[in-house]
């Protein structure tokens, strides 16, 4: 039996059910805060305390590159994988500048990239895990081994784990930066709903009508190689996947078994998220949603999740910037259910009816 | 001529242009950040600044009782408008919380309530403004006269310039209390749209479907009674709107007026809104809007309005608690305009095509 096939943590309804109670008392019209109090029941019923608190809160972004950009898949070339870990190392990149702002510890998992990383002394917050410089293009063959997939996933496994023991934390993020890996996830979740590649192939960081036509025929020709021999989600993650996808899935599954609320990010994170449903079903309990990306296939694995994000702001960048940004929601509606008087505390009169 | 006639400020289009070149250089897709790039370029275009704030920023609640309310349009009873005004500064109430998690100033403005208000002292947040106890039941008479009119929106005109003296902010946000309110702003709404009772008429605090229905009854009879003697905006205010609703409707056309802007809050606040840009429509230009409230009638105010409000969570509570819900995105559109490292700073490759 391997590591990922250990159960999740089940959800405390004792404590759910005693903070909807603590809800219905506050000074407020039932319901009135609409999603802002079943985040902090949910949360509840996640972390067992009556007035949960999603703090310390950690940022983990895996990198890695993938052999099918060689494709024309991306805007952008490979290089920017390698550039983007040093940008957010060094504190320029979109997450970087949210961890610092929402106080959250940020750690990059690099797992592998085409291009050189050289820091002149390597950053604590940077983890070089070095799986290959990348994936293989899956469009000719499995995008991994089972020793590489096997890499992935315990790498997402071990940055869990050190949130959790460093920090104490109490909820994670994941990010990705991986020039291509919207191909890998649209090409993953395909596999995994059994949809036609056309259903999830979208423009990623920018490619235009053409580009995106392109990129859906590169995934099909990889669907129809590789799915007669796809017998279940590990073996899709491995044959189509990426190495920071598969080490978020690691993470989420980890999280779950820990008892530790995820909260996921845009169209890549959700690919991984969902793969990880698919290995470990009571790993969906553990998952809040920060935002609905732009990126058309987000939609279709969001409703297969049954997952509403709080947020839909038109983003599509990924590195975790979407469900970093959702997460004052988090803690405003903890800190609302925790402060806020009740009816009877204040001496306000309750409804007429 | 009136103070209230007195221009708008005009946007700075020369720093939103500016502003807009600064963020296209940032290393991430260009546009990838959805509206949190558009907040940001907006913000240039209030503030004059490229790199914006919206810090600090103060919380207004105007409070008043509403002679509607005899008319059994409410769930709850006209006495809790006091005791939520003294559970504000007692920082028990939803806004008081979000206030300090947020780390905004709160004031709270009083025109007048039917219950009394004690406090041992006054706290310096509290402002008794005593423009009456209650409006008069507009479904009988005119809610207010012209005097009382002129005393609440003057009463918002002033809390906006202390907002601005005495801690010098860049954004203010409107909230209010007071059953009954939300009848009032859709008689007023009704009356400045030319829409029937039924189109805007809600639940509120929390009525059922029959007490919709008379709710809307009640407003129609008092549409059908003003409509004739309604020439203008400000008639529709007096004889229509609210203590509160004024108050705020006066706060919106002085911050306009100073170039401050306004994150408005859902439907009794866009009500007041409403009513500022039909008095004076560069008002307009300096709103920003914070949630889309459950309360019907607030998609048809925004549909006038053009607004889509950066958050959909199902809140329906007032207070001003739905805008301060969405300053944190605020905040984040405009650290990571100012923080990210440009592709140039960063030595990270840009797009291919």
């Amino acid at each position: 039996m391997t590591w990922w096939s250990e159960p999740a943590t089940t959800l405390d309804r004792s404590a759910e059910r005693a903070a909807a109670e603590h809800q219905s008392g506050l000074t407020k019209p039932p319901g009135s805060l609409g999603r802002l109090e079943e985040i902090a029941i949910k949360l509840a019923g996640m972390s067992g305390e009556i007035r949960p608190s999603v703090d310390p809160v950690r940022i983990l972004v895996f990198a890695g590159d993938h052999g099918v950009a060689a494709a024309g898949v991306s805007a952008y070339p490979q290089s920017v994988t390698a550039q983007m870990v040093v940008n957010m190392a060094r504190g320029g990149a979109a997450i970087s500048v949210l961890a610092e702002a929402l106080d959250a510890s940020l750690e990059l998992v690099v797992l592998g990239t085409v291009g050189e990383i050289a820091f002149e002394q390597l950053p604590a917050m940077v983890r070089l895990v070095g799986v290959g410089p990348s994936t293989r293009d899956f469009s000719q063959e499995p995008a991994m081994s089972s020793a590489e997939l096997d890499a992935c996933l315990t790498a997402g496994r071990a940055a869990v784990e050190r949130a959790r023991t460093e920090d104490g934390c109490r909820l994670v993020i994941g990010g990705e930066m991986g020039i291509g890996n919207s191909s890998a996830a649209a090409a993953l979740a395909c596999a995994l709903l059994d949809h036609p590649a056309v259903a999830l192939a979208g423009p990623g960081t920018g490619l235009d009508a053409d580009g995106v036509t392109r990129k859906a025929a590169v995934i099909e020709q990889a669907l129809q190689l590789h799915r007669p021999a796809i017998s279940g989600p590990i073996e899709a993650l491995r044959r189509l996947g990426g190495y920071e996808i598969a080490a978020l899935t690691g993470a989420y599954l980890r999280a779950a078994q820990l008892g530790i609320p995820v909260l996921i990010d845009g169209f890549i994170a959700t690919s991984a998220a969902f793969a990880a449903t698919r290995i470990l079903p009571g790993a969906r309990d553990w998952m809040l949603f920060g935002h609905r990306s732009r990126e058309p296939g987000h939609a279709v694995l969001l409703k297969a999740l049954d997952a509403e994000p709080l947020l839909d702001l038109g983003l599509r960048l990924g590195e975790g910037s979407g469900a970093a940004a959702a997460l004052p929601l988090l803690r405003l509606a903890c800190t609302l259910h925790r402060k806020m008087a009740s009816f009877t505390e204040a001496g306000v009169d309750d409804a007429l009816c």
